[in-house]
């Protein structure tokens, strides 16, 4: 059962892979983290001891019981396309990846002695790196999972975070709604207030609270919009109805009943997720 | 000067009059401040300490120096038709109402003996009413006028806010950008996620924060949008071009470039908000 781990790889030592291992071992993991990272990340990660070890991708990938991708999405497909040939048969291999379709179409196509199940918890913070990895990150937070696997929920759930199943397809058209649409809007409000003269003169805190999304760096989103554009389009496009429907709504009635159905929406996000 | 003011009346004492309230003493003044409030409010600002005593609307305005109008936009437009006549001639009269256009076209109709300078301080809580009342809410907030007085400058700058003069229309313009455009985007993802299955079960600190605003209360915005409308549904259908550009470069090159743009136009924001 979930006590049948001795060995997790992490691969990428970020702030979701480091976090990850400090979790498990605030959970009670006694066996052995190794981490697959860059030279500057294992060093920190070794100082921090969120690591126990840190090895090349290959060893570490045949040493392991769990192998964990944490990853930004592209390198996260590219190592599903190196790794089944080092695995011992049956090793669980997930990862922590934004989008869910490309890669677990990836890891069907590619995974056949390990077994492949997608994850994505739905957790994070505003400074990256191994620096800021947090036993706590998941705390509360919903973990998405693509297929059931009774030993990687028991230590979503022994993490402290909230096990949600759902295909991929699901997540990606949810995610493109709760998380890739709102930077969207951010972003595109930060463009707007760049460019209108004299709009950061009279900043005040709705405008300062509605872009600090639009200082999201590029990097990390690049791979979204790429695995997940046709979802994004449609959340946005949906999105842009909406506001047209409130354009209307200025100079009529039901502006009232918008509020009280925004309102709703915003306190069902927030009962799930007490902050 | 601005040591000229002997008695202030503050007309509507909620948060925001009962900050100024609060302001005022902190910054040194030692005159007299009648308040003008329900019964309910009236009992809490004197137990606070917010206001000296309390009269009715016509009384205080009488005794006034300057006269502030701390109302809903609707409330200020009635007491601007009732209030002229009570005042001593050149008595100031200002107000801190969202929108300025309806409110500084009322006035010069209607206020004669008094001279009227409309203002909009940007700032807010979370919560309102007088029992928030904060000395601090306007430190280093933007706090606009719509026209020049030299011993109003003076006590918005002691209360530690800073002046910006901007004529009524302009106001309207930039605030439907930088304030009531973020509501009705928070307003909209509110709905969407409202009405979108699952939506809650991963939601995420993105989605969180982002319909913050969405929690609004209707009652503050029904006069905004209806004092407000034109330069709104302008902001509106600038963003929704925005929106659909962002579309367009999902699947084409050019997301980069607009994320710098949005990250430049954030960091203004806070260059001059250090919130």
């Amino acid at each position: 059962m979930a006590n049948g781990w001795s060995t997790v790889s992490v691969v990428g030592v970020g702030l979701i892979g480091g976090s990850f291992a400090l979790a498990l071992r605030k959970a009670g993991f006694r066996g052995k983290i190794i981490g697959v990272s860059s030279a500057a990340t294992i060093r920190v990660a070794l100082e921090r001891r969120v690591i126990d070890e840190a090895l090349p991708l290959r060893d570490a990938a045949a040493q392991a019981d769990i192998i964990y991708l944490a990853q930004p999405i592209q390198r996260i497909l590219e190592t599903i396309d190196q790794i089944d040939d080092c695995v011992r048969p049956g090793t669980l291999i997930t990862d922590a990846g934004s989008t869910k379709a490309a890669i677990v179409g990836r890891a069907r196509e590619r995974i056949r002695r390990g077994r492949f199940v997608g994850g994505h918890p739905m957790a994070g913070k505003q400074s990256r790196g191994v620096a800021e990895a947090d036993a706590d990150l998941f705390y509360r937070r919903p973990y998405v999972l693509t297929s059931r696997d009774e030993e990687l929920e028991e230590w979503v759930r022994r993490i402290g975070a909230r096990v949600v199943i759902l295909n991929a397809e699901e997540h990606d058209r949810l995610v493109a709604l709760i998380s890739h649409l709102p930077q969207l809007i951010s972003t595109a409000l930060g463009e707007s207030i760049a460019q209108a003269d004299g709009a950061a003169k009279v900043a005040g805190p709705a405008a300062i609270e509605m872009t600090r999304l639009a200082m999201s760096p590029y990097e990390i989103w690049r791979d979204i919009f790429s695995t997940n554009a046709g979802p994004i389009d449609d959340a946005l496009e949906k999105f842009i109805e909406k506001l047209q429907e409130l354009r209307e709504r200025l100079r009529t009635d039901g502006m009232g009943e918008a509020f009280d159905c925004a309102a709703a929406g915003a306190r069902a996000l927030r009962g799930v997720e007490l902050l």
